[in-house]
């Protein structure tokens, strides 16, 4: 269940026009009287607001008895606006190119217009939900109170966006694909799409380890199969390729203003933030938020510790799990550096 | 220019019989009248003796005035009985299975029938070299002197699985590829091999730093093309996936007398071993070589430090080179635990 927000003639960063952009999202518990208990909790590639329900519930640091939490899918979702449900002439393979700052922009749009909320408590994100929340404390400095992105990074690597162009190259490499005119969906590309996923998602310890067990499976291949092609082969090839297209692009450096000084826009950050990158995870590695971090003002990188990798930020993991909980309780608890202005 | 043995019925350990089986080897040096200064040095991954000249020369440890350098050429390579040079019926995509002890059988024979030669004085390699490495010293313990083995590992691990059945994916994912049958070959199969390649050869803060300029590229893209997809195109298709094959499979554990018992078979290597993997090596990381030569009586790890992962082997960076060649001068100028016999 979740609701969509239309927004008529929405203009994207590569100069389209969605008309209207549509918005999926779920809202969890209540917005309060002064609407100061708002969470904006943006999604992961090729996941949608149920992917972060895993961190939402009764006695969790996201607490819907406490917060108002707003998930937004990511546009290229299938339930956002998508190359897979967008009419003619933005329909599948014609679907325009949709950057990190636009579906800021659009939730942006959601929040103050349709919500009213000016400030927000806290925005968090896993992996591309990370790109999002750092783009949302460098648009919105004086908005975005703390800031909780996991898994993520304020701008896609170089070597990150080496994984996303094998990923593009195996799952267009289908024959059936056909420029993304297919009538059937590609199914091999996206089982080597997934193959490719599988060695980059959990660590080498991981495998070594057979911690696949965990989630229930009997061999590697299983897990392979159970996990990773079942997880993207009901996924639209369109749909994934937008949103790999997103993600490779994201840079919180090209933010009107900062004239791609990564630095100078990370600086501009006011939220009090917290880094959560995952130890052994190999495309968003913690070297990456060291890095970043190191240049925002109220910043700290903690590393979730462990052998899950990039899926730490998963929840599949009950310790992993509860690390993030205990980050997102204790930055909740902090006060925010960030002026509260008079109501 | 390179030499070929011939080995008439070549039974492989998957059954079938190459007759002959060809290995290709070239030498450097001169075997001394003692025939106690032959160095064994076995091929990586769609390499052939070529790739290994960088580390054999006057003044280098491997200095062919002093040792007599057998650098053989691994099955498969196109130069060794390889899918691309066997008559039928193994021919092409019916080229049997080979195993990486089918590789260290032959070179045996080359080693004793051919040269004459009852130990060793060094056998090292790099990455599906390394696989050869620590399989001939647990094939013949008492004949290996020392061992260095270098971003590789005495058998694959379950995770530099994953990615090498993700390369296997891309490749056969090419319509063109026809089941091994193609005229042509698959190149857009092969150009997605390579960018997956790309990814994982190198470390995220390669990228990261563009050390791919000290390599003469003026972008990442240049870079991907004319590096990686360039040390592959030239490849035969079922030749790579021979090669795969091979080394998917590699695991010391199966050496006959050792019934799958990995520590067992570690535990029996009696050279003096220095393993090198290197820092950020994504596919073989060095905690793989902390695991298994904790097993090995004579063995060490030496970590390669720096951001040039698996292709730190690979001679290109100066200062991984120069690590690597002074752990061979060290352990050449070391004892060898391995008795001596009477001449």
């Amino acid at each position: 269940m979740y609701e969509i927000y239309e927004l008529p003639s929405f203009h994207l960063d590569g100069g389209a026009v969605l008309d209207p952009a549509r918005l999926a999202y779920r809202t969890y518990g209540e917005l309060n009287a002064t609407r100061t208990n708002a969470v904006l909790f943006p999604t992961w590639f090729a996941g949608d607001h149920t992917s972060n329900e895993w961190l939402i519930g009764p006695g969790k640091a996201l607490d819907p008895r406490k917060y108002f939490i707003i998930v937004p899918n990511l546009f290229g979702n299938g339930l956002s606006s998508s190359p897979s449900n967008t009419p003619p002439p933005h329909a599948a393979a014609d679907f325009p190119t949709i950057t990190i700052r636009d579906n800021v922009r659009a939730q942006h749009r959601l929040v103050t217009e349709h919500f009213g909320i000016e400030r927000l408590a806290l925005v968090l994100g896993c992996s591309m939900g990370a790109l999002q929340t750092y783009q949302w404390a460098v648009s919105h400095p004086n908005m975005v109170e703390r800031a909780l992105p996991y898994c993520g990074s304020p701008r896609t690597s170089p070597h990150n966006a080496v994984f996303i162009e094998s990923l593009r190259a195996a799952l267009t490499l289908d024959a059936a694909f056909d420029g993304g005119r297919y009538q059937e969906p590609p199914l091999a590309g996206i089982r080597a799409f997934a193959r490719i996923y599988a060695g980059w998602g959990f660590s080498q310890a991981f495998y070594w380890e057979e911690a696949w067990r965990r989630l229930g499976f009997g061999s590697r291949e299983e897990f392979v199969i159970g996990f990773w092609e079942a997880n993207f082969i009901g996924q639209d090839a369109n749909n994934l390729l937008a949103m790999l297209r997103t993600w490779q692009d994201a840079d919180v450096s090209g933010t009107p203003g900062h004239d791609g000084d990564i630095e100078a826009a990370l600086g501009s950050i006011q939220a009090k933030l917290i880094a959560l990158p995952a130890e052994k995870d190999l495309y968003f590695p913690p070297e990456d938020e060291v890095r970043a971090v190191r240049h925002i003002p109220n910043g700290e990188v903690r590393v979730i510790p462990g052998i899950w990798g990039h899926m730490s930020g998963g929840g599949a993991n009950p310790a992993d799990a509860a690390f993030i909980d205990a980050a997102v309780r204790e930055l909740l608890a902090a006060p925010s550096p960030v002026a509260v202005p008079a109501t």
